[in-house]
């Protein structure tokens, strides 16, 4: 398959959304998914790195639950007209300007 | 800018964690950075959806933690190797399938 | 059932937890099931009060995930040596002193 | 001070409530409130016991926000009507039943 922008993504999300009465949550909602994806993210890395691990452990759950976070945010992002791509170059931006001494540089340590 | 590929994001984000010695957090830490971000979105749409709205709101602010939570999950699916377009599709793909009838088509309905 | 203090409950989620090889869960741990917990509660609260109502609602879920989530703070503030009683008395004496104006108190409203 | 049954708890943050126009949150905001606080408990655990250590780190942080979040919690199950004694025993006795030989009885092990 050939790689897609993530604009691409989300116009497929919304065309997928866009096929039901229901539509978009409203936003407290979305948030409640939001919770809900994350702890099932949470109870799947919990099964895989564990200290009281499953004996049997299905790792592919882990793409699966974050498969789920990122759709579920894909949604909330286009309920509320944002380009996911604009808010990750945003926080990329932030980390080069702000917060550009936050963590160590490997061309730092001189010990 | 031209819009890129969620790969090519998957890629840029891994440059940028590459460059610092502390490198990708692991497995429990990135969960619990997943719920930090997670709780800040929830603060803005809060501040913005709310029963008791703040005076002044700054819309922005949601994109901003959404791209923080974005990143966040990246920076996740990176340290496992899983690509994110990849667990979209299979997300999409369950939905065409076995959730098919959960939502009401548009154009079943004849009240 | 006689009303018990909140100590006398902590000692007796202390004593179940202290028959197991097991024990308390490390610090990540014991945030994963607590995120775990919260998705669980969500899904419930979404099930009953969501704007695509589930048909059959068992409305006593909403306590069974809160005991949960109750359940693992419990023992989370257990690990931790934390008296939950103190804990909250410390959050109200601050809602006293530091948050007092923030709401509006009945007694205010003159319209 | 003398201990408090948790039902004082739960009684006294009612009070609390009780004495503002706002009162409680509908349950969606709640649960909001739930993530946040949650997350603030995130960011305090990954200070004290992260792979990148804050230097100057205040242990009664953890407790502070464990705090917080045991207040929303009890203001959730106030506004459900919910007694989180209750809800805790109810938890107790699936333990002791249903899940009994979930985890390794210390007297079990014979290595």
């Amino acid at each position: 398959m050939e790689p897609v922008t993530l604009t691409q993504l989300q116009r497929k999300v919304d065309a997928y959304i866009g096929q039901y009465e229901e539509g978009y949550f409203p936003p407290f909602e979305m948030l409640a998914r939001l919770a809900e994806e994350l702890g099932e993210l949470s109870r799947e890395v919990q099964h895989v790195y564990g200290h009281v691990k499953k004996k049997q452990v299905d790792h592919n759950n882990i793409e699966k639950e974050m498969g789920d976070l990122f759709f579920t945010l894909i949604c909330f992002a286009n309920a509320q007209g944002i380009r996911l791509e604009d808010a990750l170059h945003q926080v990329l931006h932030k980390f080069e300007t702000r917060d550009k001494d936050r963590w160590t540089r490997k061309e730092e340590r001189h010990d």
